[in-house]
């Protein structure tokens, strides 16, 4: 057994059986009915309803540690993969790792997909007092869909 | 207890948590962003293509019940609850119960996200050699979502 | 649909297909290989290394309306029903209600897998403070395994 | 991320919340309570009756290729992972990947745990009519419980 056939395998547990087969054709029907500046923009404004619904958790954190443990509560229990945040000059690097989007969607989907991740970022930062001029933004998905860096800053 | 608050506690249970914020989020994005018409289009289409990545399933079906018994295993496979189909003059009752529609998107959007079963049905049935002008329409639903009257005719 | 029907589909959901027969088997097995005194043993044992591996979630807690609410909150995150709490003379009743414990493990083991409930609350109330000749007792269960009464007291 | 970080990530969402707690403690505790060999007795006969409830899927099978293949569908269904068989003298290898027996009863139980598997295929071959002098046993696990081996014969 390669290290790559378990990943195969675990990738394709991933996601429930419930959900596979609609999320798929959802993503198929989607990438041939609207341009992808469309489809981000329908999976920013769903990120932030997303982060909307789980806002309690986020309110009182104090440090970027604090925020990153509680974040990772959250997508422990929904299954949603880890994040990492890191301060860099101007705002912070995140990097998404092991969402289920890619595998939910299609992989060719992630260009739009990983929106959500950004509307549900830059939510829980305006929860948490970043202004206006302020956005996440996405920079690109690695390890095939596995790895998603996204960006806060001006 | 009451059968109600064991009925209220199954449902909440229905939807895996990994997706259920997603799909509320992704209810209510959609209802405010689009009309119904559109909306039962876009779900009849993706449950089209639900129906054709299982299509293999059902090819080989002679009967009403052998194919009521297909329907049923895959439905039970990914818990999509079970139907029942029954023929009447020029066509089929079909009623769809305890789909995860309405608890997955909200109550409110079960006028549109039904038309999922539409599409699902009316793409099985012409790979069994229904013709082209036989459809199936969502007739209304009841019970909270957990029954979907639909009908295969002209 | 009768509502019979639905709560029966819903019972057949309630224990991941991964798990189901495995417990199932286990169930079996068991009941043929030793006595129901010795398996409840086991099983309060089981619960009450449960409740350890989740005791971190109860231990501030100040008043019974809180403990519940608690409990609560851990039942509902692993899909294991809820939990009324009631004070009566000299100790406590506690109703346990959609445990999975009938669905998993086969109706006809209910007399001892229960006990792993009686294991659970013990430890739990133990952690708070209960002194040694408190007990948890498993009382019997009604409506097929969905509630399990429970006493403690002396 | 090292690939390591996401085998981890993924091994610890393979078994569902709604077990794992009791999985875990039902591990820790018959290992206090019972010598191995009794437990993999035990894990042997469970694995026996869970190979009964599903052997309907594998009485007609004519090939070696098609009963790899129907295990296969079997354990995908079930979430189990997948096995390779191999025909070699006197008998047959046979390498289960990715069971979910170590992340669920813990990587020290194994050696017992195992049993299940060892139980599970004897009775398989049973049903496809191997003798009474052939049996399967355990060889030894691999890559933290991803990989355990067995060989069929006398």
């Amino acid at each position: 057994m390669t290290t790559d056939t378990l990943e195969k395998y675990f990738r394709g547990q991933q996601v429930s059986v419930q959900w596979l087969p609609v999320l798929r054709a959802m993503g198929s029907e989607l990438a041939g009915s609207a341009d992808e500046g469309d489809l981000a923009r329908l999976f920013h404004a769903i990120g932030g309803r997303m982060a909307a619904s789980a806002s309690e958790h986020f309110q009182s954190v104090q440090t970027l540690d604090q925020l990153q443990e509680r974040l990772n509560a959250y997508w422990a229990h929904v299954n949603w993969g880890w994040v990492a945040l890191n301060e860099v000059k101007g705002g912070m690097d995140i990097v998404h790792y092991a969402s289920p989007l890619a595998e939910a969607f299609g992989q060719q989907t992630i260009n739009w997909t990983a929106a959500l991740l950004e509307g549900f970022y830059q939510s829980i930062f305006k929860v948490l007092g970043a202004g206006d001029k302020m956005a996440v933004r996405h920079m690109g998905a690695a390890a095939e869909g596995m790895e998603i860096h996204l960006r806060f800053g001006r």
